[in-house]
């Protein structure tokens, strides 16, 4: 199998040059979309299809859902590459003990990438959405920039995909369109809400009933829209009032739809 | 030339039950991604492939982005449409002439549509980036939507496209990320940006000197990148504080990346 040649490769030439010279792999991030294969791009697909190692995360024993939208493309167990996070939702994002074990597994992970892009084999992160756009591939990607050729393949980010399987337009004509993680605290979730024209919250999980009170406080409950796996199976969407439970797994988020200028 | 029919078509079941009914056509909205083609969707393509008409909007006398981009897959003049925009930036947004003669302009293009659908034609609106974010589809789509079957194909959105070429991540842990359309007044700019982690300034053109004074006052000019035709042909990429001029054509936007958790 080759490596992904139809693009120049950064750093190939100079090494190619010298003799015999081994030239090194290229590190691609790739953006795999909000979860229906068909919103895959076609760069996303031909990387995929190509590259020599398909690293995706997940948790310890299950598939990646990244992994899971690669299904439709590539069926290739022998190019699979599992990362298993160390921890999930065990431990809070700022303790010691978790942020030190995530630096653990992210060096010891981005040295294993480092020999096989060192010896020439093309590595591809999957990554759900957009790989820059809160990406865990980021980690990876600041670990070998600097030693490594990288190609990063935007992708359709998860609230595109949640806000068209919403029906519903996000922002309008001069709209503000503010992205919030759910795990910032209920005050400053309140305020940013309130100040606003449109939001979309993600990571949200078991901080549901937080943002829930969060946009009561800021006047907004009535047009917030909750999408569970946009796009996905399993998706489900209600407007966030009309969700009898409090129940979000990771993947879903909430909607706030502008209303800016209709002419 | 068949419809695109491998989806099911919300409402053509019950027409088509009707004797000798005609089964209308299907209103697409199409993301058309960054500007590079190999950032089309799969469905995008599958669309383009397919569908009667192939809508898209821009100045009089030339032709649209979107339709560049569409290049790569369709070279089909007969179902090429274009919808030359009444006014570009000669009006302030707010003006009453402007206003009107816009709606009307969506108005008199829905109804054009409306004829085509109605006799069973599909229609696909090429829209820059994804049709739901800022995309002038929505006016077509808020007029039709009602009336006939419609599919958005989320795309890649202009921003990722952008921060993916400038090599740089925009949001990491808990990072608030505020987009902003560059038309809005000064002081509310600078407010806004002093607020948050990371920025995306969209809808630049003529507004640099007004954006540039709002990061300084900010404290935010040195982290901010300029990116005009992003993914494009024409491509150009500085720091902000590099850039001698404060030319900006209408595709360019300002990032402000985030720096937020990086274990
Ligand atoms: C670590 S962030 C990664 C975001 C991703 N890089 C992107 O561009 O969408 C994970 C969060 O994205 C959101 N998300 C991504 N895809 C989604 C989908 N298809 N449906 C619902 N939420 C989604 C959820 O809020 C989830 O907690
Ligand atoms: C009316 S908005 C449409 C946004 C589009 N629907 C999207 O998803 O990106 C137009 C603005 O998008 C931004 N834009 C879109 N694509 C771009 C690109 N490739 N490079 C730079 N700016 C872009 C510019 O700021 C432009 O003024």
């Amino acid at each position: 199998m080759d490596g992904v040649t139809d693009l120049p490769r950064a750093g190939a030439a100079e090494e190619g040059a010298r003799p015999a010279a081994v030239v090194t792999g290229t590190l691609y991030g790739v953006g795999m979309g909000p979860g229906n294969p068909d919103y895959l791009t076609v760069r996303a697909v031909r990387v995929l299809e190509r590259a020599h190692h398909l690293v995706h995360f997940c948790k310890a024993g299950r598939r990646g859902n990244a992994r899971t939208i690669a299904d439709a493309v590539v069926q290739d167990p022998a190019r699979e590459w599992a990362l298993a996070y160390p921890y999930t939702t065990e431990l809070p994002p700022d303790d010691a003990t978790y942020v030190s074990a995530l630096a653990r597994f992210y060096d010891e992970a981005a040295a294993r990438m480092a020999d096989e892009l060192g010896a020439g084999r093309d590595v591809a992160i999957l990554s759900e959405g957009d790989p820059f756009f809160y990406g865990s591939f980021m980690h990876l990607w600041r670990r070998l920039k600097d030693r490594f050729p990288v190609e990063v393949v935007p992708g359709v980010t998860g609230m595109s995909g949640c806000w068209t399987r919403a029906g519903t337009p996000i922002t309008w004509g001069d709209d503000v369109l503010t992205v919030l993680p759910a795990t910032l605290p209920a005050a400053v979730l309140a305020r940013r809400l309130a100040e606003t024209d449109a939001a979309v919250i993600m990571k949200l999980g078991r901080h549901l009933p937080k943002v829930r009170a969060a946009l009561a406080e800021a006047g907004l409950l009535g047009r917030a829209v909750y999408v569970e796996r946009g796009t996905m199976a399993g998706e489900r969407i209600a407007l966030l009032a009309d969700k009898p439970d409090d129940q979000a797994p990771y993947f879903s988020m909430v909607l706030v739809p502008g209303e800016g200028r209709r002419p």
